[in-house]
């Protein structure tokens, strides 16, 4: 069986992220990246709110974001998540957010595995580790 | 010794918190009355952090929003907090937004204490409960 | 022809709208009760967006949310709008947040017309009014 | 006479900007990068609401942060700003996030100037950019 590689998750800008530029708030791509990886994540048979409640998180260390197009209220967005790399306790994603076929912003954010009770850097458990490797 | 019972703490609106219109979105104001009772309980000898570690918390129950006048990106914005009322479970907060003299919005919310651990309602503890009514 | 007068909006809690509690931050659910009127009125036949770009807009003038139970992270909720009051130049929501069905939140919110270009005051596009009252 | 070059801005963690984890989200560092340019602006004798009012605008074009420690309720920061890079039309800010002398994020946001009216892509003003340089 093979492992989703990509995932494409749908949402539309809400007029709360947008702002006086009259376009969506540039903080608000990391919330949109963030809804692409739970749901990449849930495409993969894994729910980050399940992973919570075993002990697990991902804090993140890096984002980077490039901003090509403007995005604005009502707009539909496709979020295309992939995972790029895992590493024994580090998990890097790759974003590009589209509207149709127009790029609006692409980047990637990076993450490393921690114990929720002492937030202490883990490796990443291995059911995870071995369904993400496909 | 009286208690300190109306606070004012003062805030400049952030490019993120207006919205298309050119204005602060109107969620943004329940953020501000959050930050003005927040400065409330510490201007009355209590950080709202410790309160937490020492296994309590504060539960939204109700909020209250007039909206008079819309408040811009830049504007220095007063927010003039009350303890309006004091249960033995419950508080209710007063709040005016100024800008100036000029009032924005005002409201109220009302809050639940709770014990952390179970989420369970319970009796604010009494050496808060007893500085509360000064 | 008879107007929808109640419309059901779904949505997934996103990580970034729950806060240290572990629940759902209070303002974000104002920020629902707009993905809320903004669906309705779509699905009345008027794209919010559209309407601004006619030169009118919708400012909020009064917001009430009671809390009932807390929703967490990844929750599926169901916002169900009700436009209850139609005035001259006033509009009243009503909105219930369940998950499943189980009452979230409840609340309403008032909205005054104005025209973009000076922020006055005016009355209900005839065309709008006309449709929504069925 | 020169011209400041870093500026130190301060602000307090509000409840809302954190999330399920117990610490900032990681979306509210832009804003709080939002608020140090904004403020390094204004302390080299530029109000950001005023330049558009005259018609000019900065869409972000590159965003990136390194987290190394998470911040928490309550928490208060310093946002550190550098003008790092200023070209014809765009402009580099560099930042530090500091609680107390441990860095919690650091990162930098591209930008570029445009004509508010059509969103055109022009030269930083004049004026604006010879300040600048200082």
């Amino acid at each position: 069986m093979t492992r989703p590689s990509i995932h494409d998750a749908t949402l539309r800008v809400r007029y709360s992220e947008t702002d006086a530029q009259g376009i969506v708030n540039n903080a608000a791509y990391l919330s949109y990246f963030e809804v692409g990886r739970v749901e990449w994540l849930r495409d993969a048979g894994f729910s980050y709110a399940e992973f919570e409640g075993c002990g697990f998180g991902f804090v993140a260390a890096e984002a980077l974001v490039h901003y090509k197009k403007a995005a604005r209220f009502d707009d539909e967005l496709t979020v295309r998540t992939k995972l790029a790399e895992i590493g024994r306790a580090t998990l890097r994603f790759e974003y590009e957010i589209l509207r149709g076929e127009e790029p609006i912003t692409s980047g990637h954010t990076r993450h490393g595995c921690v114990r929720i009770s002492d937030g202490k850097a883990v490796r990443i458990p291995g059911d995870l580790s071995a369904a993400f490797e496909g």
